[in-house]
């Protein structure tokens, strides 16, 4: 860890604000978890970076691969304050005044739940060159695991990725009704508050036999506890700390109610 | 193109119901288009593999990482008849009894509208080995262009991916009202018929001037039209033929409405 620059730094830049700086800013995508889930890019990224600013859920592997770089861990693993998304935003900047490349790693994909619009928005005004490089994110990688696909034809044509979570001072969210709507429904960040999480739901509208899979850590050592709406905090507490992923809708009937028939058959088709 | 089995081989299968066949059916996500979106797991699997069936919508570039493998171009680019689907099911059955490692390479991620459901469900029963690895859906692919986060604090906090296009035979969704109750939505496969999908949005409750971007092109030579719901149709008019997905929400109100800044801000912070 680097030592936190004065205040007065930011009070007296060290460089005007036409004068262009030297580094990009890329932001990129670390995948679900599995080292060989990155992209290529992100992996030649990764080794051509200068410094890099991740996740604390990013594993020591991926960030092996950005053997000549600064690690700084930032971030904490949810509800982020935003004083530490402005000295993230921040230190990025400085980062890219004194380095060519610069790399803000995020965990899944960087556009979904992870705040990069507004380290995007703080480097835009700062002049700075930024870049996004997608990744998996964790929804689809657990659809790969359990080997359902969230859409099916007949049964489901929309998939909602949603949160309940609300950062610091931000309004109710419709979220549950939309995924009332929607034919399937993948939750992040929503295993901490399952009691309310399934009120919610139930209350827009879903069916409290709703099919239900919890899935932990996807992509490495997954976990995966199936069952329906109503018996979702049951589900959620035999999770052993991992970040944690809801999956709800029918086209996860054929296995959310065959649970010991598709552990056998885990074992018997996957490497 | 290699020929096609005779009927007979259908009625009278060359192996017993509980022989175990040689391969693995790998369904792997190619990504949105641009070849270093592939993770590393789709790259060592192509070229591992001894037979790879693609998507019509998959590059050259991509297909040459399987420097060893037969090539055999399958499926439509939409609209595939379910004839079509069983006839690949039964290719990929077929390509398992003869070969160790046999990829199914589909466009973005397998699981979302790929009809990888159907093809894991008739391996399964003829009890051949499947995995699925996932892949960068197009969807994130336009976010990162676009540098819109598609999650964005105090404005969306849940993203619908649909497609208003119905298999035949299916039955009609709710899809626009799903789209309508989350706060950003990705429609694929959507442009074919424009001016119905701007009426069922606006029907299901959107309003005309909620903000649109149509992305052509993806990760490849990316072209974007900014807009409003009641203008889709111009929108999707100036496309040129490529893949084609909307973007639709309050997440992207200020580059839809500032279009001509924008312009000129990626020239300036893009490679």
């Amino acid at each position: 860890m680097r030592k936190q620059r004065s205040p007065l730094s930011a009070i007296f830049p060290l460089r005007t604000k036409d004068e262009r700086v030297k580094g990009t800013v890329y932001l990129v995508g670390a995948g679900p978890g599995a080292a060989d889930l990155l992209t290529l890019r992100a992996v030649r990224l990764l080794a051509e970076a200068d410094i890099v600013f991740h996740d604390a859920l990013v594993s020591a592997e991926i960030l092996s691969l950005a053997a000549r770089a600064e690690k700084i861990a930032v971030g904490k693993r949810c509800g982020r304050h935003s004083t530490a998304q402005r000295f993230i935003n921040k230190r990025l900047a400085d980062a890219a005044a004194r380095h060519r490349v610069v790399v803000r790693l995020k965990g899944g994909d960087p556009m979904l739940f992870g705040r990069a619009h507004e380290e995007i928005a703080f480097l835009r005004k700062q002049r700075i060159r930024t870049e996004v490089v997608p990744g998996v994110t964790a929804a689809l990688a657990a659809s790969a695991e359990l080997q359902v696909s969230l859409t099916q034809r007949g049964v489901s044509r929309s998939v909602l990725f949603a949160t309940p979570r609300a950062a610091e001072g931000e309004p109710p969210s419709s979220w549950a009704r939309a995924a009332a709507a929607a034919d399937t429904a993948v939750l992040y960040m929503a295993s901490g508050d399952a009691a309310r999480v399934r009120e919610e739901l139930i209350g827009a509208g879903l069916r409290a036999d709703t099919p239900v899979v919890v899935a932990e850590d996807v992509s490495l050592d997954c976990k995966t506890q199936y069952g329906v709406l109503s018996n979702l905090s049951q589900l959620v507490a035999r999770c052993t700390g991992g970040p944690v992923l809801l999956l709800i809708g029918e086209v996860l009937a054929a296995i959310s109610t065959k649970a010991v028939d598709i552990s056998v058959d885990s074992r018997l088709y996957t490497a």
